[in-house]
């Protein structure tokens, strides 16, 4: 089983994974992740992956069989596992937590060669719908503090299989980066009695410099203290920390709103890899007053360097500014 | 002007560097960093980088001509700029502040094809030299709080050019992840009064089972937490917050050290991209008791994915303890 480890020094939490097969020496031959062959995520293939945890499926179309648009299966080499006791270790200075958690793959369409971007708007819907039914599944396990969903898309970007899909872990803790984005939303709030997301939302429509696009239920921005060129948020105008409280009228705007935006990156950037993540709030804190989920998109146009991720300091030659007219201007 | 700007809800600073000349669209053919023709670094070539700020150099050579061993010089395209007046702005929930610092780079070595881990000790010792000195320059400059000394070594790691350099960049902030390092360990002095860096290389000497290599000055050790990887922590023995710090003695043992080890990633990972930096106290706060200055080496085996830069929560499939294993028996 993996464990997690936490650094004395930092805080910082990390899951120590080694059945994913990484041994030493074995690192060389693998820069090209994707394997050659049979895919296991294409209809058919059901047998080749674990059983499917959830579905949206044609009537009649029976569990691990063909006939789904979208499925859910436990992640082949999970990096946390849901068998298990949550056993918190000290060793001398250093703590240690069994790998309890969840590790899914939502396979987000049946077609191998189709992306994210170009699924319909119906489709990607589905792959929503599925994304809320997990969370509300995995709220019950009260060892599971916090679910990120997130997606790798391309090799430069994590991804080691071509076949579109997404990824949730389900964590015994809360993270770093979450857990300091909490922190300052609630700073913000004990000072102001306000959401600090709802006000950079009024903040961004009235300078309009970082809008991307703006729908009665979202707004698309590039954030004024972007990481990377071409950063992007999707943010709900309705406050409420936690993704699964979305009503059906939000979702069916999100699958459009998410969609144009994987559209604009795709058509300005010319197909880049990238990774996005849902913040949602921590799963044992309902509708917190002081969060706001949002969706956060990475493209991979720069290599991260050493500087970057071993400071938590950003170089971004591009300004979000001249990123966001770019994007608004893009035909897709 | 570069500027640097301030996430309002988690905190963070990132440098917005427009000068650096990325502009939107320009990303797909960029994909392949290094510069074909003639290298800029190469002796002879003295005319195409700013005027050298330092060097250890021959006698009787002269500055910006060859018969250098290692050289200094401000970056051709900085992140930020020693020229101008620090000021801070707020923009509403927003805080700016002017991209004032020092960017320079450090070639290590006249030989085009040289790389770090091969230079013989006694120019090793001249490249640690000139980091001593460059810190203690720029520590006069009272702007400036916190300088990060860094490499990035090949194009997966981020490096821009092939002849063998480091960076350093000295900046009006301390950045996020070191100031977490800094109030971990001021944390621990506070209950303990004793520096846990102190305290994790006695246990680590205990355990054994993480050492890389031991010697009189330093000890290197695949940290507990690792991140990713054979992660590499080199370590001083004597306990102090300053990297310039260091006496005569332990600048030639850390020469030979630091050499062994990045010999020892090369022979192990068949020449890896990695970053290093050097976590050092804050340039305005000298000598603090709780602070031990470290060097952080990281290979780039693997990609650092969506889920671990969105959530500063790492992924890393191989056990500490086994990457020590390989280090310390590899042949090099």
């Amino acid at each position: 089983m993996s464990e997690l480890r936490r650094d004395p020094i930092a805080g910082r939490w990390v899951i120590i994974a080694t059945e994913r097969g990484r041994r030493p020496g074995s690192f060389g031959t693998e820069r090209s992740p994707f394997p050659k062959g049979i895919c296991p995520l294409c209809p058919g293939h059901e047998g080749m992956t674990p059983p499917e945890i959830a579905a949206v499926r044609g009537e009649n179309s029976r569990p691990d069989t063909p006939g789904w648009h979208a499925r859910v299966i436990p992640n082949l080499f999970p990096a946390l596992e849901v068998e298990g006791a949550l056993e918190r270790r000290g060793l001398g200075l250093f703590d240690q937590m069994s790998g309890v958690g969840a590790h899914e793959v939502l396979v987000e369409s049946p077609h191998h060669e189709r992306e994210l971007a170009d699924l319909d708007p119906a489709s990607f819907r589905n792959v929503l719908l599925l994304c809320v039914d997990r969370i509300r599944d995995l709220r019950g396990d009260r060892r599971l503090r916090y679910l990120l969903l997130f997606k790798n898309h391309g090799s430069e970007a994590g991804a080691s299989l071509e076949h579109t899909h997404s990824q949730l872990i389900a964590m015994p803790i809360v993270p770093r980066q979450v857990a300091e984005e909490l922190e300052g939303a609630r700073r913000h709030f004990r000072h102001k009695e306000r959401c600090i997301f709802c006000d950079v939302i009024d903040q961004e429509l009235h300078d309009g410099a970082r809008i991307v696009s703006e729908t009665e239920h979202f707004v698309v921005i590039e954030p004024f203290a972007a990481r990377c060129p071409f950063e992007t948020w999707i943010l709900p105008r309705r406050h409420t920390s936690d993704f699964d409280d979305i009503g059906a009228a939000e979702l069916e705007a999100l699958a459009v709103v998410f969609r144009d935006t994987l559209q604009r990156l795709k058509g300005a950037l010319e197909d880049p890899a990238y990774n996005f993540m849902l913040h949602s709030g921590p799963l044992q804190e309902e509708r917190l007053e002081h969060y706001h989920w949002h969706i956060e998109i990475m493209p991979k146009l720069i290599h991260v360097a050493g500087f970057e991720w071993g400071s938590g300091f950003f170089i971004n030659p591009t300004a979000p500014e001249e990123a966001a007219r770019f994007l608004r201007e893009v035909k897709i």
